[in-house]
């Protein structure tokens, strides 16, 4: 153990982000989670994070209450030289530790603007100001130093808010020997994530419990999160470990649990999303994809597009939004079309033979539906969608689904759907 | 004054967004940003905001704080079935106020599992438990009913966390006679937005500028904010007033001034967007279109299709995405493809001519570029996209761009030029 070591190491921490900008409609705070990506490198848990206004009172007030429940507290923001930069005075106010004005830092601005050809004005002193007893942070891409200070078994960071200047300043923090790296303990944190598609929340929930609650009691023990995101339910897994090979044997075999309880729902284990996987399972067995979409007017084909490298296999198809674009593009039959409604099985089935065949692909896809809010029936309510997928052996696979939610929600999941049919084919 | 008004109006609020997934490096709370908005409609001032895992003993201890600062405190999220949905249970432990189950609610959600022909899970009766004294907030996007209730001058509102089921309930709540409209001050926000395309933020603002600093000296002062997103440059003028037709006067004067000053650029003035803007404009003239798309594969399509009602006016059309399919889908004569390449003022033309004659459409539209990372050359580097489009009496109209930024970025902005050159031709 190092002499400055504290008593015991950092295990928690809270972000505070200091800017009144930042509580508006239109400005979203993004340090926060590059710092909490660092932190757990270090295996800090970030237990909350909040975002103040550029008020020195209530500042002070925020920080005294997160000390009370955390080991770290990181503020980033309002270390600039101007009247609402009130950060280095709300955390002297708050622990009660004078600010002292440091000559080199002043002596370094000075130089800084110097270089630019300018004076340094007055009002830039402040940031010299550092917190007694502190340790100053130098920041190579702006004015504002940095600043820590430890008490007792607790440390405060002062960081400035621009990115470029947080994120250099916090890599050297938790780099091998950075200030924060020697406060933190040996045991670090790590993670999988499963994403599955076809079964709701708490379907998923009812599934995985019995397994991950096992988990739960392992040494070292595994946490499991449930979320319901747009066209999946994603399961994060976690654990906390000093010993890394340990760690990823653990989570593998909790993961390779939960993906024989849940079976070929689960389509994703490493983040990737759904047309990720579908283009990595066309491009490795040199496979081509068309499709022929209606409701979902050409949402799956640019999804299938946002990939990198996916001209290599997705030769393109057709929005057959009309009923005569449905013949044109696709050489769907206006009698099959009279005889079972645009929304149907058979005419699915008609647009994906249809342009697999003009476009020579070995995949075809065809969605019809009705994505609302207006168009339902009785019969065929909105949210009735009908996906074909004809195999590479020309073999048709046709489902119709009951989707809900607004039109946007309904041309997400068709499209989500028609690409997990295209999966299940290929992996089957 | 309503006999349930409080004794002083809520003039204060802070969210605490509820989640660990938010506290990771992924996730980000957006829905802290339309509450800022809402809440200020009403002139209540958003002073703090947090996020807080799904802990249920911090999560009471955050809520008991925000408590002892602000006069209304919205939680989001963790209202869901599972284990780890704690919000109601903290809010109950920080009030001291008991659950207690509604078997209306127990039995609306009993119908809704129903509907979709499942039974419910028996954990979701803990969605019907309601803090006693509270209200019950109707969902009409999900399972999960929020609540409000009011303590002496405070109060406490819980919604759900998914921004489709919290947007609609708060937009409910801050209505004319909504449970928070009722508690807050005569002085109102009000706002309006003007959106433009086709210049940059520094050029808008050095347009702009001279005319919105005038306007700030006005009585009552309209504050602007501009802001750079996806595909336009947003103007938000904002003033506070007691009096709605005052601020509305003052607003729209501004707004005119600013229209003068920037001309055909601005394309929205009341929120909507430009797939919005380009579809009312081809159903007042009765007018109908169809595209071929090559790297923004089906993407203007599908943002066409995503507005209600656009089945009267989109035809479809063909994502060409191979050579091959250029021509079988969109009559490109594949000699000009290889006089010209497929990225060329040429070939946008005849994919825009060839659509809109197969459709039978009065607007054909043609986009053919590279969407990159790779498929750059010296004279053809990622970022350059050919658009045309034909005018009903079969004038062409094409220009090429040049873009930035990574694929998906190129995406969107290719199909928002695109349905900008269509509106330009609408209006002139």
């Amino acid at each position: 153990m190092t002499p400055d070591a504290p008593p015991k190491p950092i295990r928690t921490a809270e972000v505070i982000a200091v800017g009144s900008e930042l509580l508006g409609s239109t400005r979203v705070d993004t340090n926060s989670l590059f710092l909490a990506d660092r932190l757990s490198s270090l295996g800090i848990e970030l237990r909350a994070k909040s975002v103040v206004g550029d008020n020195r009172r209530e500042l002070a007030e925020h920080l005294r209450r997160s000390l009370e429940r955390v080991d770290l507290v990181i503020l980033s923001g309002g270390l600039g030289p101007t009247d609402d930069d009130v950060t280095r005075d709300a955390v002297s106010d708050a622990l009660g530790v004078p600010l002292v004005e440091h000559p080199e830092i002043v002596d370094r601005l000075r130089e800084r603007f110097a270089r630019r050809g300018l004076q340094m004005p007055d009002v830039n002193r402040r940031q010299a100001l550092i917190l007694e007893g502190g340790v100053v942070l130098s920041n190579p891409n702006g004015t504002a130093p940095g600043q820590m200070i430890v008490r007792g078994h607790q440390a405060i960071v002062l960081l400035p808010g621009p990115p470029r200047e947080l994120k250099a300043m916090m890599d050297v923090l938790v780099s091998g020997d950075g200030a924060l790296a020697k406060h933190a303990s040996r045991e670090r944190l790590f993670r999988t994530t499963l994403f599955v598609v076809g079964r709701g929340e708490s379907h998923v929930e009812e599934v995985a419990q019995p397994v991950y609650s096992k988990w739960l009691r392992h040494e070292p023990p595994i946490e499991t999160t449930i979320l319901a995101a747009p066209g999946q339910v994603e399961l994060h897994l976690m654990t906390r470990s000093p010993d890394a090979a340990d760690a990823d044997r653990a989570l593998a075999r909790a993961r390779d649990e939960l993906i024989a309880a849940l079976g070929g729902d689960v389509f994703s284990i490493d983040g990737r999303s759904m047309e990720e996987i579908v283009g990595q399972l066309l491009l490795d067995r040199h496979l081509t994809i068309a499709a022929a979409e209606s409701c979902t007017g050409g949402l799956m084909m640019s999804r299938l597009t946002d990939v990198p490298g996916s001209s290599a296999y997705v030769l393109g198809g057709a929005v057959a939004y009309s009923n005569e674009l449905k013949t044109s593009l696709a050489d769907v039959d206006p009698a099959l079309i009279a005889a079972h409604g645009a929304v149907s099985e058979p005419v699915a089935v008609a647009l994906a033979e249809g342009i697999r065949k003009r476009a020579g692909a070995s995949i075809g896809v065809g969605i019809t539906g009705i994505a609302g809010p207006t168009g339902g029936t009785p019969e065929k309510p909105v949210g009735t969608v009908a996906i074909a997928v004809i195999a590479p052996d020309g073999a048709a696979h046709v489902r119709t689904f009951s989707l809900f939610g607004t039109r946007t929600m309904i041309k997400f999941w068709s499209s989500q759907y028609a690409m997990n049919m295209v999966r299940r084919l290929l992996i089957s």
